[in-house]
């Protein structure tokens, strides 16, 4: 069977002020109307049961993840106690998957993505998991490019697999520099590297075994519980043993056999307010602005106000961010920086 | 006798969004720790009567700007049903000023200017008193400047008067462009129109029978009521009668006779954000920011933040104010125009 593990943790931090802990990006509704953690959702009702659905977020988050997904049994809603990047969690969640459904494919997706084209964005997910199943595959989904974006990570696509539609992955690249990117956009065999995965889970495990033995020995510690111990305690044990390690980095990068599922779905990972100009409708002038805002004079800036009146005169490329706590002012260039302001308001606060 | 009359009408749209209709600049401390025109009313405080002063304002601010200055009886504060500019208001308090005493000069002060010297200020308008008793002239306070300004007028002084430190004045010049400006600082002869007035009652009185007849005859009609008459129908009638003009215009410029007292007491008359470095400490980048913000990466912005956070990162010469309604964000040297946000504003509400 095929289910979702729909990956809920972090925040979001360069999209400071709106997305803050306590109200993280995959609980707002940066496109559309509701959170981007539902649109996720929404997305695969048609592809698998929302009963066996399993969403890893981080602890503090529990309880606003499940109300936002009242479907989802909300002991399917994993807290983590702190943070150990993607291979912790999908590794547990297979784990968890596998000991239900030991045939079972799992769509990995990140919750706070942004998929303009739906259909699409189906099929590809149904044809990576013809290929999960068939050529028993870890599946990506790469993204055909469509600017020389340098914050994304890219595949480099190697032949075509026996499935049509479907390609070996050459490597991953990191994220390149802006002569790289474009060059890998001229190229024609670059995907962007969209942190969608689909595979087995018994499959998936397999890997976590060879490549990050710290997870597999934690994992076995869960395997070891008995099933009544408290589930919260089995958490914090396997958190506090599992290193902290990305998924690209610990697993697909060092793996053989990796197929990729090129697609073209109006997929954005909302990264940075730089972003919107690309999701939200802009004006003749370029700007790219929501909420309640006078713009003078003005162009290619991202405004957006969520309480209150923004008023920007005369300034061209900039990000101008209102909520009811804090207003943001940077360049677009510098909206990947937001961290440090992030940073800077937390040394603050300690 | 000595007598303030303090212009406290006008509200600073420039100033928008922290001064307001309802809020104006006069009741706000942009500086210090109380609203500025309590602060004009404390310069004068060892000059003058409180009970004798009068403040001139909008109808709307009577109730504000009297429970800021309890010492003024509350009948002694007007408030004019509609904006007619400066000399109607001045003629009006000359009117009610010299029937109480007929020898009466006044101290005519904006309410919303800085001084950072009282002690310089109180000695200058001492001496003007002094001019306008001694030569029963027309006199104004004339600022040395300290930068080719362009958005003040200036004075040009004439020869010394037989009053030490009182000069003639040989004209008054509008808003001079940039090369104007500096020509004028250089030459040493021109001073800044400070819009502060030193006069007898009766004198000035003379000039606008002269100069003003409309604002004369409205102030006949003021006259001739029956002092039982309700007075804010009497103040309706006036400035219904009376043209919009300012006392720069209407008078000074086409009278003769006109002395200044050239002076430096660390005035500013706060016109638009950008004064804000002048009053505010800045930092080693040249930001003037007060309230609760975060500066990276950023040089020669004001910023203000009244409620809330405001994060301001890599950006130069920006202004961001940030109020519990609003956020503006211009470049510094935009700062006059920010009458266009409040301007579409006002169109948007309509």
């Amino acid at each position: 069977m095929r289910h979702a593990v729909i990956l809920a943790g972090g925040w979001g931090e360069r999209l400071w002020p709106l997305s803050t802990r306590e109200r993280p990006k995959q609980l707002l509704s940066l496109v559309g109307d509701c959170a981007l953690v539902r649109q996720t959702l929404e997305r695969v009702r048609n592809l698998v049961s929302m009963e066996s659905a399993l969403v890893m977020t981080g602890a503090t988050l529990r309880e606003a993840i499940s109300r936002e997904l009242p479907e989802i049994p909300s002991e399917r809603v994993v807290g983590e106690p702190v943070g150990r990047n993607t291979a912790p969690a999908i590794a547990l969640a297979a784990s968890l998957v596998v000991r239900e459904d030991p045939d079972a494919v799992l769509f990995v997706l990140p919750a706070d993505h942004v998929v303009r084209e739906p259909k699409a964005f189906s099929d590809a997910l149904t044809l990576a998991a013809e290929a999960a199943e068939v050529e028993r595959a870890l599946v990506t989904l790469g993204i055909e490019p469509t600017r020389p974006e340098t914050e994304y990570g890219y595949i480099l696509t190697g032949p075509a697999s026996s499935l049509p539609g479907v390609h070996h992955v050459e490597r991953f690249v990191e994220k390149p520099d802006a002569a790289t990117a474009g060059a890998y956009v001229e190229d024609g065999h670059y995907l962007w590297n969209s942190g969608m995965f689909v595979w087995r889970a018994d499959r998936f495990l397999k890997e976590v075994e060879h490549r990050i033995p710290e997870v597999w020995n934690a994992l076995q510690r869960v395997e070891a519980e008995p099933r009544d111990q408290d589930f919260n305690d089995v958490l914090a044990a396997y958190y506090d043993a599992c290193p902290s390690v990305s998924v690209d980095y610990g697993i697909m990068e060092a793996a053989s056999d990796v197929l990729v599922v090129p697609a073209s779905f109006g997929w954005d990972d909302v990264g940075a307010w730089s972003a919107m100009p690309r999701i939200w409708p802009v004006d003749e002038a370029g700007n790219a602005a929501r909420g309640e805002t006078i713009v003078l004079d003005s162009s290619g800036c991202v405004i957006d106000s969520e309480s209150g009146i923004v008023a920007v005169l005369g300034v061209d490329d900039l990000v101008v961010v209102r909520t009811a706590d804090a207003t943001l002012v940077c360049p677009k260039s510098r909206a990947r920086d937001v961290r440090e302001i992030v940073r800077a308001l937390r040394e603050r606060t300690v």
